[in-house]
């Protein structure tokens, strides 16, 4: 069983980006500019937020962090990304989710120009996705999921991948890559989740499985078809008196009975976690490159 | 085995449309408007076009259509786009496929305003579709879909719908339907298509089987399961000397044998392709009531 090791391919498509950033800089004095927005004072958001910042700076991209107050009102964040839409330094925007009750974030979503929507969360940009128009961008976490497969060739086309959760930002994107008529995809393609029947029956069905339901261990050994691959993109905390921080994190498949299956496997953490911010800088990358009607760099979708 | 009669059904449902617009002209002074634009001579365009014009008559909806040369320009198109998009008369909005070759249709669909997108073709359209935003559209075929499910009582939650056939207009959008957390929804859904290996082992899954591939009689009795459920999307023409026109049009199913297994299945024709230019009109219907602040009629999904 091969480990699929994001913390190393994160590291070296991180690395790219950051000599792609600074060859932009050389031959067309260009610099992307990434642009952070964070609502209110969530503990865990503001960790992120950091922590976005702190590796658009190791990679040389420009990037500005916006704090509004927990009690900054809607027209305060629309007026913010208006300015930031209009503003030629910056390529891409991205606002902290989620934001305060009081906001309406869809609201928010919708009011980034699509140019700049690094996060692929604007209906037009997921519409493109759906259609397979390859102009857009593709959000995150299934983008560094493809990335994975990618790198470690594992082929795709013609397989059976089981995709299991129905979320927005991991496993409707994921249906649409993995079965795209496109050099990364072509694969059949079961989209299931807390209403499937028998689901360990579907799951067993798959050559590819990516586990995006947020339950800890929900897919044990027995529910996988030997030599199959295991991308797992929970991310679920434990109590574990044991730990310092007194739990620890977990993904949706039980590791221990399920890597003694699979052929390939992402850990929890180490596995899709650090390709999540490492493709949030190649698609500030990206939008940079489009803004100015240059080629972006290739990417497996 | 019960026929879904979608002839039956689409005249029900254009027939719930036309008092709805009678009744909007009563109460409100309103009155639905669908503009039809064609560029070009061909034959097969030009009967869908008076098709839909003269269904738009029947129910009592304003219609206009605009007809192009084959040699109109892009801006040609565009300009008149444009205007429709200002006009206040008119609330719907499509331009028959295919354009001649000179026109770049992803263009022409992207300049029609969202709001009066009725075929649902804008990327925006789509992504709202993809998201779970109910308040955008839902493309014709697969929102006839929906409505036979719906009138024929037939249960989708928990059950395996593959649908078989992944194009923008039908395949894609069915899978979003299918496996929306939604009333009408919560299928497991499998998506296979020319790439799928063994597509007959997961045709064989289906509960709910929507074959969309073009390819007459593709899928036989001995793909299917027992008491499934059969959506037929294909229309293909097949020579037949006994035929007055030479030929006779089939389904993607082969319909002597699957029937003898399938519990509900939709003739070709009078299953599937009654509803599309129904839902048009009900899209239109909704498109009116959108823009001017009204509830539109309730529809499953």
């Amino acid at each position: 069983m091969t480990i699929i090791d994001g913390k190393s391919v994160g590291a070296t498509l991180a690395a790219e980006t950051g000599d792609f950033v600074r060859s932009l800089g050389t031959s067309q004095n260009l610099k992307p500019g990434l642009a952070v927005v964070i609502v209110g004072n969530d503990p865990a958001s503001r960790i992120y937020v950091n922590h976005k910042v702190k590796k658009a700076a190791e990679l040389a991209i420009h990037s500005v962090k916006h704090e509004l107050p927990e009690n900054a009102s809607q027209a305060d964040v629309l007026g913010l990304i208006e300015v930031l839409n209009q503003d030629p330094a910056i390529h891409g925007i991205l606002v902290q989710s989620p934001p305060p009750a009081h906001i309406d974030e869809r609201r928010i979503i919708e009011t980034i120009t699509p140019e700049k929507d690094v996060d692929c969360f604007h209906p037009y940009n997921v519409g493109k996705l759906a259609i397979g128009d390859t102009d857009g961008f593709v959000p995150c976490t299934p983008a560094g999921i493809m990335v994975l497969l990618q790198r470690y060739d594992i082929t795709v086309a013609g397989r059976h991948a089981v995709v299991v959760g129905r979320s927005n930002i991991v496993g409707r994107p994921m249906t649409l890559l993995l079965s795209r008529k496109s050099r990364y995809g072509n694969a059949t393609v079961t989209l299931c989740h807390s209403r499937t029947a028998d689901i360990a029956d579907v799951i067993r069905q798959g050559d590819i499985v990516v586990a995006a339901i947020g339950k800890p261990g929900f897919i044990t050994g027995d529910m996988v078809k030997p030599g199959c691959v295991i991308i797992d993109v929970g991310i679920n905390r434990v109590d574990d008196p044991t730990a310092k921080r007194g739990y620890r994190l977990v993904g949706d498949t039980d590791f221990e009975s399920v890597s003694q299956k699979a052929s390939y496997m992402t850990p929890v953490p180490g596995g899709v976690g650090p390709m999540t911010i490492a493709m949030l800088m190649a698609n500030t990358v990206r939008a940079c490159c489009l803004q100015n009607g240059l080629a972006p760099p290739d990417h497996p979708f």
